[in-house]
């Protein structure tokens, strides 16, 4: 019963990496919604294996059908079904797998869980079932960027040791896409894509983090105090595969700071109020203060790798292992885009509440606080 | 619309740090568990102001009284309502900040939110609000500990630069208790100590990491794909105040690994599929693994500082100010027993969800794999 | 797990006929209503034990207290609760049934969900739980008059075989409260209360129905395909104690038509798109259409009754019962203020859901139309 | 964001009446219950266009295809996707109500709410709708049969004026099939039958009463306060298209009797606490009894008839209106399976939230109460 997320913009999502179909129903959307299956396609072509060198080679096309919720090119208000067919499964590669936990892997969790498990790739908790938040995301992002001018971008920040010199406030769509490994730093990204390949060649695999930014963010999303905008950012990103850890704005190393070094000063720009320094994320008490969202996801190594594993077998014998399957050496250069769609979802939920609850979009505060003072 | 936490094991939370109380309701509490106030008192003790030198002064006996679902001493199945009544407010103390936004609180958010905030005091940001969690917290560790087996413990791993060394998988809550900033490392500790007690001299504050271990965990706990195990502790640890990140298992760290570093190979011990390592720290594919679940959490430095900040007023003018109301010079020494809550919350909500799902206590999947494998 | 109701603005009751306290968190209200402790007391002495001869004799003032969510007299748009204090408990008039069970009481069955019961009292199935709903629903309604241009009315339709000539388009608050149960047709009220006090002197009881009428309620309240307005107001009118049943417009007499009779014409009134008959309720295709929603609800008689009764006991075996506490012999008259109250509540909720979904109020669909059709 | 029911077994269908497709996902049914496509077909069959003299010609084969959730003929734990395609679309039929609102239709209703309908066929309000619901319903009826032994069967009870007799203890299925109107009354069937044939040739409707009766039933299902079973079973009955009434156990005809009439008396049979009679149709206090659940759902007359109907266009102008469109002269017989879907999905739902919550299957009280009235 997790496969639902939001409380306004809902989104469900449905398929194993290698039952029939995997996909979305998107419940809660707003209707006359400009929305063919174009703009998604943008976004699952980004996700797609087999793009690159450092990617998984498996081939699949991941064309997205919208199968309901539209009606001559617009949203209707009802639930939006995306469909996108498994074509190039291959179970075969899997056989060894079905009596032995691959470590690190979700196989002993779900057996654990479940009592059964679909051994054919990884079921449910293959990277596969991304393409319906990616999908949804492509959505929510069309709904920020056209309704409340928000912009989302992520990209990657670092590879193992390789860090990028990245600056959140002005990084642009064009420099993420301009190399395989979505890191708008070239000298690093090259560097990263060596890695990478490097690893790929080995059999091994290598972690690191992304970073994504959301600039336009208005003043007022988020809702205390368990649905602060920093938790629910959290939890939608920390629901993707492979990720162990999240920060916003200073993150762990503003935990080294003393609290005149962190705070950020408010200051007045052109008649509105905004803070001159941006350890806070963009968000303070939970709820958007008007600044760029600015948050880091930390993803572990792949755990398929070619190497020979210890591992034990479904009868509880110890026994060795080692992957065969297709695999992504390092999963962040596909991950940029389900990073955006995670953000891009929680941000378009909050909007939407917000307006459920207080009756107006979000705005800056000046105009009300005058009166308020008085 | 934000103030309840959890699916089946519900908790709503009420209360400003300056209205007449703040409390909990716990809605889904399993029946017939010996439940007083004594037992909801010790966590709350624990999270009382004024305890030490390095807690903030504000005297509150913070006396939790049970107003609804137990009779006899036991649950009843019913809403538990928790209630404690504000006793030492001092709006006075918080005037000069009724026309400027204090940095880095949620003044000007609630403002930019809602159009109205309680200047007295943080209002609904206040830390205050978690007595309602504290309280909570401590129903789900008693059903954890008598139920199920597992034992929850938090302890201040570091504060500014000065870290522990400590042995999760064996501290004891004696440890933890066994200093006022509760950090089990003793030499450490002192340091610790020291070192707020000279923030708190200097108007200043620090902040820090506290980890926190489930020990006695079943396999099985975690609903993929979106409320995963990692996910829900994630959420539920940066919805409390000043939090900046999360990680569990190797976290940030690990993402510096290779995938031949990082995974946790399989073993058998006594029969029973074990890890060798923890990186995972005890959640894979989002569903616990039987290991311990190791989170940390990062917290800010204190935003109440006394030392003159620059600000904006409510009228869009910038203008300066300086806290001087009761404050913590470190948070973290409370914030263990509201980290503990936290996880204790996600942890019973995600056994009783196992339960209604799968129809069986989480356990071991060894023998039904047996049967599975023929 | 149950005690939640609504999607955005949300009602947490909590509170057993016997123990400290009832009482409700409202968590989702708009920020900047004006509320205080008057506006709830209006409905709470229209549900008030004691009130008239054709009521419990139980003395309760029921006074309301709000301790938290409010700031000078303004609501914050962080959680409402409310406290009622339990004053004229009588636990010892409930001895008697502590081993039995009281005929089509909710003892059995409480006792056979939880496997323990608060004999004292009705416990959480007494009607004191309602004062939570009823303070809930006074705030919801003030939101309707206030915001929306919308009033709530309901009154006693039925009584036994009496039944009263009203016409729900006209009917005045003043005439509902014009006598003691409830009823605006004087003359049916009048032999309903001597048909009522009959059954009170009798130690017997007697059911009825209540209609309830929403007048100027937009069109658009109301989420296909599982949340559609009836469905709502039915689920909120049958969770009330005592309820069998529920019809909106035409109801069950409406099913002895011909589609040629039942269907409601649209015409143009000044300019507005409405229809010449209402069978429909107010709704159709589970969304409001800008007429009057026009419910009824069938209460049973009350099932406390004075009169010998068989029944068995803890043990599984066959005894006899006879009520002598106190109760209502019809429960009609105070159950006006609850049916008004789940209808208030779910039309907010529905309201706010639109915002949050269309993000405009609900309106006429006159103007867009227009531009749709070219 | 309506389109999601249940609270553990979650159902979210989604599906135009002349888009691509229609379906459900199924998110928290238990893992390893055998599932194959058959198991859905039968009732999809008995709900699908085109089976009889009494049902719209519309010719549709309604083949459920599962997209996700199983493996190896066996439920995964994880969504379930079913996936119907729309084949016999016909939109031309439906080009005069682009701009005129069809009567007590959900065309206006529609246009106000989202300002877009997809006008080709009833869209989301279409009956097709339900299609997702009754696989769905399917599954839950499965649940119910091997895991709880409960069975759950609807049949058409009245129909316009012409009422069966029919006993609901005793009523079966090959009752129910043995004639096109789902009568198990043969000789009302037969006139039943002869009627709707005579409503069809005149262009007219007829409604009228379904019946479900759910048998072997174990006392502690449902969620006082709000989601008490009656109240849940009336909200998804009455989130069916063409409902205007729901009761349970004596209905709106037990509000005119009295309680010493009307309370159903405890006795004790076999050692199992039981009740004489069952007025209270199985539940009492939100809670069953273990007694026969039973309820009745009163459907109105097709809105669609082909006679001539004042209106309104989407200009605000008054028009005329004939439906050209195929239809169902009496919705009845196609609902019966619909109304057991429903009763299906509640009454899982609350079998798995009664595990969550009280740790195990619900099972009758008689052992418990021995210990506890020691």
């Amino acid at each position: 019963m997790g496969s639902t997320f939001g409380h306004v913009f809902r989104v469900t999502t449905f398929g194993e990496s290698h039952g029939g179909a995997v996909g979305v129903v998107v419940d809660g959307c707003p209707p006359r919604l400009a929305l063919n299956e174009a703009d998604l396609q943008r976004d699952l072509d980004r996700r797609r294996p087999g793009q690159s060198s450092v990617t998984t080679p498996r081939a699949e096309a991941d064309r997205a059908h919208i199968v309901s919720g539209t009606f001559e090119g617009q949203t209707l208000g009802s639930p939006i079904a995306i469909v996108v067919w498994n074509e190039d499964a291959r179970p075969e590669a899997y056989a060894s797998f079905k009596d032995r936990y691959r470590p690190s892997h979700a196989d002993f969790t779900y057996e654990a869980k479940y009592g059964i498990r679909n051994w054919q790739g990884g079921g449910r908790a293959s990277a596969r079932e991304t393409i319906g938040r990616v999908a949804a995301g492509a959505i929510a992002k069309k709904i920020l960027a056209e309704r409340f001018g928000t912009e989302i971008l992520a990209y990657v920040k670092r590879v193992h040791g390789i860090e990028a010199a990245i600056d959140s406030a002005r990084v642009k769509f064009s420099d993420v896409e301009s190399n395989i490994v979505r890191c708008p730093d070239r000298k690093a990204a090259a560097r990263m894509i060596a890695l990478i390949e490097r690893m790929r060649d080995d059999g091994d695999s290598v972690g690191g983090v992304i970073e994504c930014v959301a600039r336009g963010v208005p003043p007022g999303l988020g809702d205390p105090v368990f649905d602060k905008l920093e938790a629910d950012l959290a939890k939608g990103v920390l629901s993707l595969p492979a990720t162990k850890g999240f920060e916003i704005g200073s993150g762990f190393d503003g935990t080294r700071l003393r609290g005149s070094e962190h705070n950020d000063p408010f200051t007045v720009v052109r008649g509105r109020v905004r803070t001159k320094s941006n350890f806070s994320g963009g968000v303070q008490g939970g709820i958007s203060n008007g600044e760029d969202v600015v948050v880091r996801v930390g993803f572990k190594p792949t755990a398929t790798i070619r190497k020979k594993q210890e591992t034990a077998d479904v009868r509880g014998r110890r026994a060795t292992i080692a992957a065969s399957g297709r695999h992504d050496p390092c999963v962040l250069p596909r991950a940029v885009p389900m990073v955006e769609a995670m953000v891009a979802l929680v941000l378009v939920d909050h909007h939407l509440r917000h307006e459920a609850q207080c009756g107006t979009p979000p705005r800056t505060p000046r105009a009300r606080s005058r009166r308020a003072s008085r």
